[in-house]
């Protein structure tokens, strides 16, 4: 970011630049201003590829994963990482809070390769400190706990610095249906109210900067005060620790320390947009990673759907990376297939965002796709699916198909049609995208 | 509607009323202005609950079935309607293409009830038809198959009036990615293209209407030319279709025939908004039916995502009906297991979209689910979900946990802040919803 605002074009920034296809003095100007991060600690430089997050970039999915306080297979987390990398992931990040907390965090740096990883320091501190402390550990602790972290390579970290000792203590008084719902707002939360001490990440926030710059590594300034209901949000609560968030963000940026901001939870479809808006307004363009939103309180089972509605509309305002829900949200750890399930429907919700966003440079995917399935290309369709094997499988449910499919079979339309069609010059892919325009971006 | 026109509260009405909780006068008001139709065929009076569609009104979720060209399994398609009628589908479409049509109907007829049952009388006119003519049927064939619909008791039926032999040309001649996708549009293209003569129910439209009226059944006036690619939306084509539609749609209201009019498709999603204010102005408020829609081309084997993100938006815009789509569209008929998935996408869409339309009426459900996760009350939570045997089977999916789920365990949020929550007098629904207000309707 330093290196960016004197005016060069870091290597990093080349490489993002050409992975996705923008200019780099412009992505360049974005990460001095603040408006792109850069996920890639500089000690894993050459192991991680360098992902860029906020405007202008495509919208990136993030995929948690690691062991919970009552399911610890170190295996089956693995096996989720490199689900993440197969099926087009963009980050993973190890929320691990059973077995060997450390342990699993160093077999995920590297089953996650080339992805960053990102993690939530807050619950080792909480959790070890607990216990060696028998009692609530000092506030150091918690910073010696992120170093650690930043140590062994992580590339960006969850700090729920926002959350004030008096913002916790108004969530636990307040009339919230869900007061708090956030992992580590809780565990900060008790520290607070057990030690009447300030939250450490904020009370020590230089030192804070001080760690994140030394590793080149990425701030995500946490939302304890996430709603968990859609009556919880927007509330002062929520409004409060993202104002917190701001100013703890303007000084980060004053030393260079790249930052990105998280944000809800559940919330009212309508109000998504405007939570994007806001939160744009208030951290002047910061990028905007989403949990969620979740626009019904009553999907459990199906999560990933009333996720991927909030976040394909959040992504399409202006969010930059999308936290995957899966289908085990609020009912369990995930399996490995739910894994996949939620990041297939997250992926799906960040591109319906881009082609907003972004226009023809992420619509020329959706012609490609439509112009082979106009022709009853199968093969170049599957291939262009976010999960050729599950295409392909449900393709030859009821056996092997042999021109059109078995929803319609001989009378498909493109078959009832094909005298007239015959000879027809089919479009190309830019003509379709001449025809879906820029125009269509400003609707 | 004519009752309701004529000032006075027909039967329907009231328990329409009854069901969704409204003023009768005023859902009278609504059926008499054309803004509500009621799906129930006069011959089924009794067996079927008349359902409601339209402004002021429940969002309705619409369950495709039927058998194909390929894979006749009556069996598999009867399963298909109960499993719509057990997971809270609000109507059932038989779309049989293949074996006994008129068998699978009345068949799907029985199995579907109380809801009520459309068809697209278009497939079973043209197919038999093509094969007792040896070549493209009479106009007055078209008719008649209508008629034996209605007389079997079909609450709607979705009749293609719109595609004129003019944007049939037009639409097999265009630039267009996919030039029809609609199955009933490309049959009634091919025989006007073949016979030189005009749509047969764009031509017969007054007798279509005195079908309509003797049985009190339900136009859905068909989109034979709904864009299938992102990249085909709104173009010249459908906007034709949708200006045809309004017409007839008029005339149809000037008789006391009760219209929907279905809508697309493929659309990218900063215009599905768009799509809806643009449906209600043409046709003055007229209940909208969509299809979708797909903000994405490229989630074959997840359209049941790409297509709740659309439809969510969409209902939360005004859209009435909600036709579900499942994992299998693009690829195949659907499993029954993949129409379970697809109707509880699309009822999560019409959900969210409904917590926007009707707000505290549709969020009660939201915040008694809330409430009871905040106290972590699990058999309460499960009977509010959608599926509870999924949502219970994945709780247990790694044992059966004791007081919080499997995600975190001891380090659940609600049970690390127990102590500083013990006591709390938790708000009540009614609370929660006044917080949530009417206000954020306006958002």
């Amino acid at each position: 970011m330093l290196e960016a605002r004197g005016g060069s074009v870091p290597g990093e920034v080349e490489e993002v630049a050409r992975l996705e296809g923008v200019d780099p003095s412009k992505l360049a100007r974005r990460l001095a201003e603040g408006r792109v991060v850069i996920l890639r600690n500089a000690r894993r430089s050459g192991r991680v590829r360098p992902t860029g997050v906020g405007e202008g970039l495509r919208t990136k999915v993030n995929v948690n994963l690691g062991t919970s306080g009552t399911v610890v297979d170190v295996g089956m987390e693995a096996e989720k990482a490199r689900i993440a990398v197969r099926y087009g992931a963009d980050a993973v990040m190890d929320l691990s809070i059973g077995g060997d907390i450390t342990g699993v965090r160093r077999l995920i740096l590297r089953e996650a390769e080339p992805l960053p990883v990102g993690t939530v320091p807050t619950y080792q501190a909480w959790i070890e400190g607990v216990k060696r402390y028998k009692a609530m550990p000092p506030a150091d602790w918690f910073l010696k706990v992120l170093e650690w972290h930043l140590r062994d390579g992580v590339d960006f970290a969850t700090i729920h610095a926002g959350i004030t000792r008096e913002l916790a203590e108004k969530a636990v008084r307040s009339r919230r249906v869900e007061p708090i719902v956030s992992r580590g707002g809780a565990m900060l939360a008790a520290w607070m109210l057990e030690t009447g001490e300030e939250n450490p990440y904020y009370a020590n926030w230089d030192y804070v900067l001080d760690l994140f710059a030394e590793y080149d590594a990425v701030i995500s300034l946490g939302d304890a005060l996430r709603p968990g209901a859609i009556a919880d949000a927007h509330d002062d609560l929520q409004l409060g620790e993202l104002y917190v968030n701001a100013r703890l963000l303007e000084r980060a940026r004053e030393r260079g320390v790249q930052v990105m901001v998280e944000g809800p939870g559940h919330v009212p479809l309508n109000r998504v947009a405007l939570d994007v808006r806001m939160m744009k307004a208030i951290t002047r363009g910061a990028p905007y990673y989403v949990l969620g939103p979740l626009v019904t309180d009553v999907a459990a089972g199906y999560d990933h759907i009333a996720s991927a509605i909030g976040a394909a509309i959040a992504a399409a305002k202006g969010a930059d990376m999308i936290c995957y829900i899966t289908p085990a949200e609020h009912l369990s750890l995930p399996t490995p297939e739910q894994v996949k399930e939620g990041l297939i429907a997250a992926r799906i919700a960040a591109h319906a965002g881009d082609i907003v966003k972004l226009g023809p440079r992420a619509a020329r995917w959706d012609a490609e796709m439509s112009i082979r399935r106009a022709r009853l290309d199968w093969p170049g369709m599957f291939k262009l699916t976010l999960d050729p094997e599950r295409a392909r499988r449900i393709h030859s449910q009821f056996g092997s198909p042999t021109k059109a499919c078995d929803m319609c079979g001989q009378y498909c339309a493109f078959l009832i049609l094909g005298k007239w069609l015959k000879g027809r010059s089919w479009p190309s892919v830019d003509e379709a995208l001449d025809r879906l325009g820029d125009g269509h971006r400003r609707c």
